[in-house]
């Protein structure tokens, strides 16, 4: 059992960043709440749910652990707050951050986190390439400032060698290019050079752009931090536009038959 | 760019069975839509939403390819139809089913399947446990009605040695067990027998529950087709009541300067 006692902080998921992707549950809890704390642009995407009365904390890149503690330090004052994240509030976001600072500053000991899901970056990006993550598949952040260089490139094996399908966060930008490179090459060496690659851009804002071509023509010089890479595997096809991964349904039901 | 004359066909994600929890995209879609067609337990979750003059296409379980095909010809006779999933509609669902059969099918082919992503299982799962995915991540399906077990047994093998926490969707059910005996068995010989294990049950409804655990103790009579198992690694910590995986925000920015 809970303990009533304890005092909350919301971590919601805004989902890909259209409206029409965000939950009633994330809308309700960021019309209750007094505060709203996010990364700005993330804070932009929300503006219309947002009323005049609420207090705003707000900040750029990397300044996301500033943010999640002015936001404990609100809920201690007894405060409600929102603290809002792209996709899902648990997938490289701040429910998992808010979680930490919990457990490392004794302060926020009597604060209990509670996480709203999201539509996912991944599913987001998923659906507007066609159904690619129709089976298994891992989820991959390239983004080496946390995860030690090392575990990356074993988890890049790893994978390329399961077979399994691969969303690629943070893949990389003009400056950072190398973890995605070798990524690129552990999959051409391993899953070979005709399996399909889809990339999106944006997916479901205004600007969303999509992208799908063999791994070999890896487009490199296309990829930033705002983009999503899903790299398929042997049973992935395009046909009519749409990128998706077989599971065998027609092979299992129909060819057997007749 | 798409030719205007291709009949659509959408494939809506309601996310993980609450009503809250559906986008307003997905209602959007439903509401316009003639024809609404899905397993009979997620046209049951999502009746409140659909007016009376609507057609329904529902049947059980394994039903998916003859409620598909139904679908597909309604949209060739004409008609608007959304095909419902739980969860999003392009993992492990009724999106990327679609897309086979017109692939297949020639006289699908001039049908287009346009996706609406919705909040999957395993985010949903993972909010109600804390934050188990903060870092990389793999999605497991346990069913090997469409996956052949050889592969399985591989992509188990892969992912606990890349150290990648691991969603298992079908993990099993009182008569369908080995798998799941092998897989924990696997992670436990490469993970070791501390690692943590969150289960979720029926996730974000009135039903819903959970349990965390020790992988030695794993509750192998507790596992129905209704559970997500999440399997943790050796960053994943259960505190307070919440069970997260730690990507090091506070190691890095906080130890170092102290």
């Amino acid at each position: 059992m809970k303990s009533s006692k304890r005092k909350i902080i919301y971590a919601v998921g805004i989902g890909p960043g259209n409206l029409n992707m965000i939950t009633p549950e994330a809308k309700n809890i960021i019309e209750k709440c007094e505060i709203i704390a996010g990364y700005s642009n993330y804070i932009k995407q929300i503006m219309p749910l947002i009323s005049e009365n609420k207090e705003i904390i707000q900040s750029g890149m990397r300044g996301e652990i500033d943010r999640c503690t002015q936001a404990l330090d609100k809920v201690l004052e007894g405060k409600s707050v929102a603290v809002i994240s792209s996709g899902d509030a648990g997938i490289y976001a701040m429910g998992g951050l808010i979680a930490e600072l919990i457990e490392y500053h004794q302060k926020y000991s009597e604060i209990e986190v509670l996480s709203v899901a999201g539509v996912t970056a991944s599913s987001a990006a998923a659906a507007v390439l066609g159904a690619p993550l129709m089976n298994d598949f891992a989820v991959l952040s390239l983004s080496d400032l946390l995860t030690p260089r090392e575990l990356i490139l074993k988890r890049i094996a790893g994978i390329a060698s399961s077979g399994l399908v691969c969303c690629l966060y943070n893949p990389g930008s003009i400056k950072r290019r190398d973890l995605l490179e070798y990524c690129i090459g552990k999959f051409r060496e391993i899953q070979g050079d005709n399996i399909y690659v889809g990339i999106v851009w944006n997916a479901t804002k205004e600007n969303q752009a999509t992208f799908v071509c063999k791994i070999k023509d890896f487009p490199f010089d296309k990829i930033n931090m705002n983009t999503m890479v899903i790299i398929g595997n042997e049973f992935t096809v395009y046909k009519n536009g749409k990128l998706f991964t077989t599971r065998g349904y027609c092979e299992k039901y129909y060819d057997k038959n007749n």
